[in-house]
């Protein structure tokens, strides 16, 4: 007979299973769009990371460490040729399925070490949503000590995490039903990919949503 | 003393109070992307909606079918371009705030009668990701019979937004971490703001996420 809490262990472990992944969509202003995303898919190195490429976005599944690299290297490629670019990208884990989830109840959350950006030193403002879904079965959403059983406080983290952009010097504002985030674009994705991992400490699935732009003319004399 | 009864009915019929609105970001790939845009946008009547245009998105504020109206006059006009271009949007209400929501915990939910779309002849492919948003307090978040003080159950909410789709003839599929939906732009429209719609009949704060592509090269020969 399996072993149950070998086989969550075995699930929090492989990112894949686990549903950890992206999918990103390139939009670039420019009639020449199509050659400046395949040359943007070119420069960056995903061999960690599994994709699939699709009429709507990109789907990379693998590590958070990779996730992030790969999407800094992307992003920042797209912004070096200097055309206005919007980037809508979408981070999930801990359901890797589409509106059930398929990972056992019990699986996460999963920890792992908050993944270290770089400065791509170019200017970027960006929308930024984070929801923590408290869609498991009661009382198996997380396995933390005092809040067993309970929902978890992921507003906590969700603080922490704006405190962290504020910290590394991103603007962060507050807008309609978003966070506004603007300043180094490497800085940017570092925030959002630290608070989706710091929130899915205590949660199990979690799923933030960013929309970028990049060169737009309103960005004028802005510095990254 | 205010009544916090009718304090909480007035803010539920007032569709600005309970934060009903979109952010739509349009991405036009085409070096003509900003009259495409204005175009677009000049075309389209806004004037049942509050409108704040930011260099990431629009907000538009206002009730669920004027921004259904609005939406569909506004993707249907870039696709009408027949330039590639790739729409964001975000749909919330229940949650006027950023981070933390303002609305009293029992404001919510609001019903109002699921919006008729129109067909518009264009095709489209997206992807999809709705979230229903169990952040009041405890036994607040809903005013249904069975399930008063329990999670709502919005997963049969969202099944019932995927036959609704089927059922007026849009392909739906399901991908990593969203659902994807193909066929008449406006159909799809129409789709997504009946699950918006359906779900906050019993969850006070509801978002959803869209990822729209018209006119792509891999659509070639596709029908509405």
């Amino acid at each position: 007979m399996p072993n149950p809490t070998a086989t969550a262990a075995a699930v929090r472990e492989d990112p894949l299973r686990f549903g950890v992944g992206a999918r990103v969509t390139i939009a670039v202003m420019a009639d020449r769009y199509s050659e400046i995303i395949l040359g943007a898919l070119q420069d960056t190195d995903l061999s960690a990371l599994e994709v699939r490429t699709g009429d709507v976005s990109t789907w990379l599944g693998g590590d958070e460490a990779a996730l992030l690299q790969a999407l800094t290297d992307l992003a920042s490629a797209v912004a070096s040729t200097g055309e206005h670019a919007s980037i809508a990208l979408m981070l999930s884990r801990g359901c890797p399925g589409e509106a059930v989830c398929e990972t056992p109840g019990g699986a996460g959350p999963r920890s792992v070490p908050i993944p270290q950006g770089r400065r791509t030193g170019q200017y970027a403002s960006a929308e930024w949503s984070l929801y923590p879904l408290a869609d498991s079965a009661p009382g198996t959403e997380t396995d933390s000590g005092p809040s067993s059983g309970r929902r978890p406080d992921h507003m906590r983290d969700i603080y922490a995490a704006i405190e962290h952009a504020r910290s590394s010097g991103i603007e962060v504002s507050t807008d309609h039903y978003a966070t506004r985030l603007a300043g180094d674009l490497g800085l940017i994705l570092e925030t959002v990919v630290a608070a989706w991992v710091l929130t899915g400490q205590s949660v199990q699935h979690v799923t933030t949503h960013l929309t970028i732009s990049v060169n737009s003319p309103s960005h004028e004399g802005a510095q990254a």
